[in-house]
C-alpha cells in the first residue's frame, strides 16, 4: 500500500522523502494503524470543538466526514468575523453548543458568537484588559493559543498571567486567578487544558529568565491545586518517591539542582508554554518544558534539568511518574513544548501505550508512556546539530563540528532555533495512521554572547541569523507513518508552517501558510484538494464541527505574526536579520505577500 | 408603474413612504428617466473603476450585468485582503488594468493586488508615512475616501496634507505635494479628482478653524495650478467677472469677507472633503464646502459664505460660475460637501442639464448645473430644524422653534448633525431613473457653548448629543425618483447606512451596513437578493469591475469607523454621549454588532 501511495504521489508532481533509516515494517495495512488512546469521542460528541487539541490524547482528528475529498472542493466563506486586533492569531476557535468562542492576541479579547443566527452575530465579549506592559514581555508578539471548555466553564489565559474562567453562557467572570509576574518577565500565552476538575496552565518567559512551572487549578473555584516547578529542588518539582524515569542520567536527587552552576535553576527557563495531553486510563499528564535560560549554552554547564523536558505527571497531585530531556544542555533554544499524541500503537507484534512528538531537535520521537522509554526517533527535516538520537542512553548525539562558543560563530545549524517544528501542532488520522505534521526548514548561524540577568529583561546571550534549509523552502507540511516510521508525502511550502492542522474522517486535511492559503489536502495522497487565500498570513488552528443546521464547517483565524510572523505584526525592520531572534533575517521577504490582519473564517458547503 | 412598484414592494414586506410634497408627475415612463451627463462611458470601460465615482457625472453606476437579479444569489467570497490597519474604511478599491489599488486610513498605505494571480497577491505597496500627530488633529477617525487614476498615475492624500502620485505600475513616488499644515488643524481626507490633466483635492479641518479651499494641481507634476479658498476676499475665491450667482444675496463684492464677523472667514471652515464632479461639455466642475466654524451660530453673525454651499468651477481656471449655499449661516453643522449627480433630466417637458443633490440638511435638491436655479427640493427623511426651501429666493425656511442660543438646549433637532445623509455617496441608475441613497435618521439636542480658536486645536462650541429619528431606525438606504420626487422604497437599518452604493445594468445595488452586512437588492423593487456578513462594519465604497477572466466582480472595503463608527474604531467610552462630536450618544450599542477591522472582499460568481 506504502508503495502505491508513493506512486500515486510521484504521479501527482507531490515531493515524497523517505527517512535515513530503514523502516522497520514494510506495509501499512489496518492492522499497522494507531488506535487514539483514551475512550474514542461518541459520534456526538465531534459536534463540538471544546479544547485545542480536539482529545485529550491531542489528536486534532474529527470524525465528521461531510467535507471530504469528493465535496471538499465546493466549501466556500460562510462568515467571516474581525477580531479587530492585527497581531499574530494562533488561537484555535471553540465550538460548544452551537456558540463559537474566540480569544484574541493581547489585548485577550473573548469574543461568543451565536452560530444559531445568520452571519453568527456577537453574542457576548469578554475585555480582559491585561496590563500594557505585558506587551513589552512577551518575546516573541503577544499570541494566545486559545481557550478550553468544561463544565459551562470557558478558561483562557492574559497574557499577564492572569487565568481566567467565564460563564460560557453569559460572558460574565466566574473566577481570575493572578499565577505569574509581568516585572519578572512571565506571560502566559498557551491554551489551558481542563481534566477532571482541574485546569492546568504554565508560563511562557524562556527569554527573559523566568523559572517555568505548570500550575493546576481548580475548575470550580480556581483555587491552585499544586505547582510544579520545572528547575530546582525535587520538593519543587514534586519528584517524589513514586518517581522513575527510565534512563540513569534522569535518576538522582535534586538534579534540577545540581544539573546547573550555582542558582542558574533560579533563571533557568523550562517554561511550560505548549501542549499538554492527558490519558484517563494511567490518569497521567504529559507536558514538555521550554529552553535553558539563558541560550548561551556556556554559560550553564550541566543537562540543566528539566528544561528541554517532557514529564508524565499524576493528574490528581502533580506528583512526577517519569521525565525525559529531549536536549540536554541545549545548545539551540530547542524548546521541548511541542504536542504529544497519544496512541496505542502496533509495533513489532505488540500494541504498545505510546506517545509521539515531534520535536523541536528534528526528531519524531515515539515513547512509551507508561516509562518514557525512546522506542524510535526518526529524523524529519534537514538536520546537523545532531547525529541521531541514541536509544540506549535516550541522549541525541552531539554534532562535534557544531560545539558553539563565545566569540565564534557556528555556521549551518539546522533547524534553526525554531526547530523542525515549534508550537504548531500535528494531527492524527487513526484513518490512514499518519501524522500529519507542519514543519519548519531553517538552519542558522549561531553564536553565544554574554549574557546578563535583570528581572524582566530578555536572557538570551545568542546572535542568530535564521535562513532556508535545504531546498530552500522554509516549510512543509508532511504526511508521517509512525509505525513504518517514514515520510509518506510532503508538501514543500515557501515559508514555515506555522499553522496548526486538523484531519478529518472524510480523509482531508487542513493546514496554513503564511502568505494566507488554507487548504484542503487528501490525507492519503496529500494531493491539494481546494484552498482559498485568507486577507493575513494564517498561523491559527484550524477546527471542524458541526453547525446546528447539521452541516460540518471548518473554521481558522487568519492574522501572521508570532515568532515567525512578527516582522509583519511588529512592523519589524527587514533590513536587521538579528531581530526576532534571528528570526526576522530568514523572513524578510514576507511584508510583500502578506500583511498584519486578525479574521475568523469559517468554510461550509453549499 | 409606480403604483405597480409600490404594490409589489408592499407585497415583498419593504417599507415604502412617499414625501409630504405630491409629485408633479404621475408615471416613471421610459421617457421621463435621467440620462447621465457627458459621453457615456463605451462598455470596455466599464471594465475598471478609475475614481470613487466611476464617472465624471458620479452616477456610480456599471454596465455590467453578468451579476444580475438571477445569479446574484450565487455571490461567493473570492478574494479577502486584510489591510491591517482597524480604522475606519471608507476609501473606494480602483481597478485599472487588471490591478486593483486600495487606500487604508492612516498611515495612508497603497496596496497593489494582481488581479491575474490567484489569491490576487500583492503586486506592490506604498507607505506614505504621515506625521504621527496628524491623527490628532483628524476630526472623527483617520478616514481616506480613496484613490483616482489617470495615464499610468494613481495619486491620493494622506492624512498630513500631501497629494502623492505613483506609477501605478510600479508604486514609485512620481510627485509629492505639500498642500496644507496638520498644525493650523489641517487634513486630507478626500478622494482627489483627476479631469482634463488636473488633480482637484480640498482640506478637511471644518472642526478646527481651518479656512477651506480646493486646489488644482498638474497631474503631471504635482504643480498648483490654482487654489480657490471657500471664505474670504473675493481674490482668493477666485470669484471674478465671470460669476453670476442665481440668487439675489448671493451677489455682492467680498461677501466671503463681509458675511462674517471681523476676520471670522479666517477660521471659518468651508473645508472640501468630499466629492467633485465634472461636466465636460460645459468645462465646469461642481462641488460643496463645509460647515463654517465654530460650530457655535452664535459666534459667527451673517450667512458665512461661502460654507455649506456649492460651487461651480471653470476647471482650467477655477473661476467661480455660480454658487449657492443650501444652509446659509448653518446652525447646525450641515456641511455642504455631499456628491452632486450630473444628469440631463426631462422635466416638464423640457431636458434640463441638471445636478441632483440629496443635502445633509434633508432635502434632495435638484439644481439648474449652467445657473445654479433650486428647480426643486424634496424633504427624503424626518426634517425639523426647517419647514422647507424657498424656491424663490433658494432659502431654507428655518424653524423659529429650533433657533438656537448660548445657554439653551435645543431638542429634537433633525437631522442630526451627520445630516439626513453624509459623504456616504449615492448612485444612480439609468435604466430605472430611480437614484439610491445611503441614508442617516437622527436628531439631536444641541446647545451652543462658547469656542475659543487656538490653532490646530478643537474649535466647536457646541455639546451635542444624537439619538435615533423617528421609528428608532438610525439608517435607511432609498430608491428616489428624481423626475416623480418621490421616495420609490426605503429598506430600514438599524444604524446610519455609512457605506456608499452602486448600482449595474444587472438590475441590483449593492451596499452595506455597520453591522457588516454586504446586500445587493433589486434595484426596482428593493428586494433584499443576496447579502454577506463581512468581519467589521462596513462603511466603504462598493465597485464592481471585469476581471482578467471575463467575469463581473464586486468589492467592498470592510472596516468600521468614521464619524458614526468612531466609537469602536477609536475605542471611544460608550458612557460619554457627547464624545465623536455628540454621534457616541447614538451608536453605544455598536460595539455589541460589530468590531474595527480592515478587509477587502471581491465576490463573484461561481
Amino acid at each position: 500500500m506504502l508503495l502505491r501511495l508513493l506512486i500515486l504521489a510521484a504521479t501527482l508532481g507531490i515531493a515524497c522523502s523517505g527517512t535515513s533509516a530503514p523502516p522497520p515494517q514494510s506495509s501499512s495495512s489496518d492492522a499497522s494503524r494507531g488506535q487514539i488512546a483514551g475512550t474514542n469521542p461518541a459520534p456526538d460528541d465531534s459536534a463540538d470543538w471544546v479544547r485545542a487539541a480536539k482529545d485529550f490524547a491531542s489528536t486534532r482528528f474529527s470524525s465528521l466526514d461531510q467535507i471530504n475529498r469528493d465535496t471538499v472542493k465546493q466549501l466556500g466563506v460562510k462568515v467571516t468575523f474581525s477580531t479587530g486586533i492585527p497581531k499574530g492569531h494562533e488561537a484555535a476557535p471553540i465550538v460548544v453548543n452551537n456558540t463559537m468562542y474566540v480569544v484574541t492576541p493581547f489585548p485577550n479579547v473573548v469574543f461568543a458568537l451565536d452560530l444559531t443566527q445568520a452571519g453568527a452575530p456577537l453574542k457576548w465579549k469578554y475585555e480582559s484588559k491585561p496590563l500594557l506592559a505585558a506587551q513589552g514581555v512577551a518575546c516573541c508578539d503577544v499570541v494566545n493559543r486559545g481557550a478550553a471548555y468544561q463544565d459551562g466553564l470557558l478558561v483562557f489565559n492574559a497574557l499577564d498571567n492572569r487565568t481566567i474562567a467565564l460563564d460560557a453562557e453569559t460572558g460574565e467572570e466566574r473566577w481570575v486567578v493572578q499565577l505569574g509576574d509581568i516585572n519578572k518577565g512571565q506571560t502566559i500565552t498557551m491554551a489551558p487544558l481542563i481534566a477532571k476538575g482541574k485546569v492546568l496552565v504554565g508560563n511562557s518567559g524562556g527569554e527573559m529568565g523566568v523559572r517555568g512551572w505548570l500550575t493546576a487549578l481548580d475548575l470550580q473555584s480556581g483555587d491552585i491545586a499544586w505547582r510544579a516547578y520545572s528547575t530546582g529542588p525535587d520538593k519543587d518539582v514534586l519528584i517524589g518517591p513514586r518517581f522513575k524515569p527510565f534512563y540513569k542520567q534522569d535518576r538522582g536527587t535534586d538534579l534540577g539542582v545540581s544539573t546547573w552552576p550555582p542558582d542558574g535553576w533560579k533563571t533557568g527557563g523550562g517554561s511550560v508554554w505548549g501542549w499538554i495531553s492527558y490519558d484517563p486510563a494511567l490518569n497521567l499528564i504529559y507536558y514538555g518544558t521550554g529552553n535553558p535560560g539563558p541560550w548561551n549554552s556556556d554559560q550553564r554547564p550541566g543537562d540543566n534539568k528539566w528544561s528541554a523536558a517532557i514529564f508524565a505527571r499524576d493528574l490528581d497531585t502533580g506528583e512526577a511518574v517519569w521525565a525525559y530531556q529531549w536536549s540536554p544542555h541545549d545548545l539551540w533554544d530547542y524548546d521541548g513544548i511541542n504536542e504529544q499524541i497519544l496512541l496505542d500503537l502496533p509495533l513489532n507484534g505488540q500494541t504498545r501505550k505510546v506517545l509521539i512528538r515531534p520535536e523541536r531537535n528534528g526528531y519524531i520521537y515515539v515513547l512509551d508512556r507508561t516509562t518514557g522509554e525512546v522506542i524510535s526517533a526518526d529524523q524529519f527535516v534537514h538536520v546537523t546539530s545532531t547525529l541521531g538520537v541514541d536509544l540506549k542512553t535516550g541522549r541525541p548525539t552531539e554534532n562535534p563540528q557544531k560545539k558553539p562558543a563565545v566569540g565564534m560563530v557556528t555556521r549551518e545549524v539546522c533547524p534553526a532555533a525554531p526547530g523542525a517544528k515549534d508550537w504548531q501542532p500535528s494531527a492524527y488520522s487513526p484513518q490512514t495512521g499518519f501524522l500529519y505534521v507542519p514543519a519548519n526548514n531553517l538552519c542558522m548561524d549561531h553564536e553565544n554572547v554574554e549574557a546578563n540577568y535583570i528581572a524582566g529583561t530578555p536572557f538570551v546571550g545568542a546572535n542568530v541569523r535564521m535562513y532556508p534549509g535545504p531546498g530552500g523552502n522554509r516549510g512543509e507540511y508532511m504526511a508521517w507513518d509512525p509505525v513504518n516510521r517514514r515520510k509518506v508525502w510532503s508538501l514543500k511550502e515557501k515559508y514555515p508552517v506555522w499553522s496548526g492542522t486538523v484531519v478529518t474522517a472524510g480523509g482531508v486535511a487542513f493546514y496554513g501558510t503564511m502568505e494566507g492559503w488554507f487548504k484542503a489536502v487528501d490525507a492519503t495522497t496529500g494531493a491539494v484538494l481546494w484552498q482559498f487565500k485568507t486577507g493575513s498570513g494564517i498561523i491559527g488552528q484550524p477546527i471542524t464541527y458541526r453547525g446546528p443546521d447539521g452541516k460540518q464547517y471548518v473554521a481558522i483565524l487568519s492574522g501572521v505574526g508570532g515568532w515567525s510572523g512578527a516582522i509583519v505584526s511588529g512592523q519589524l525592520d527587514p533590513r536587521d536579520g538579528t531581530a526576532a531572534l534571528g528570526f526576522v533575517n530568514a523572513m524578510s521577504d514576507l511584508p510583500q505577500d502578506t500583511t498584519a490582519g486578525g479574521m475568523l473564517y469559517i468554510f461550509g458547503l453549499p
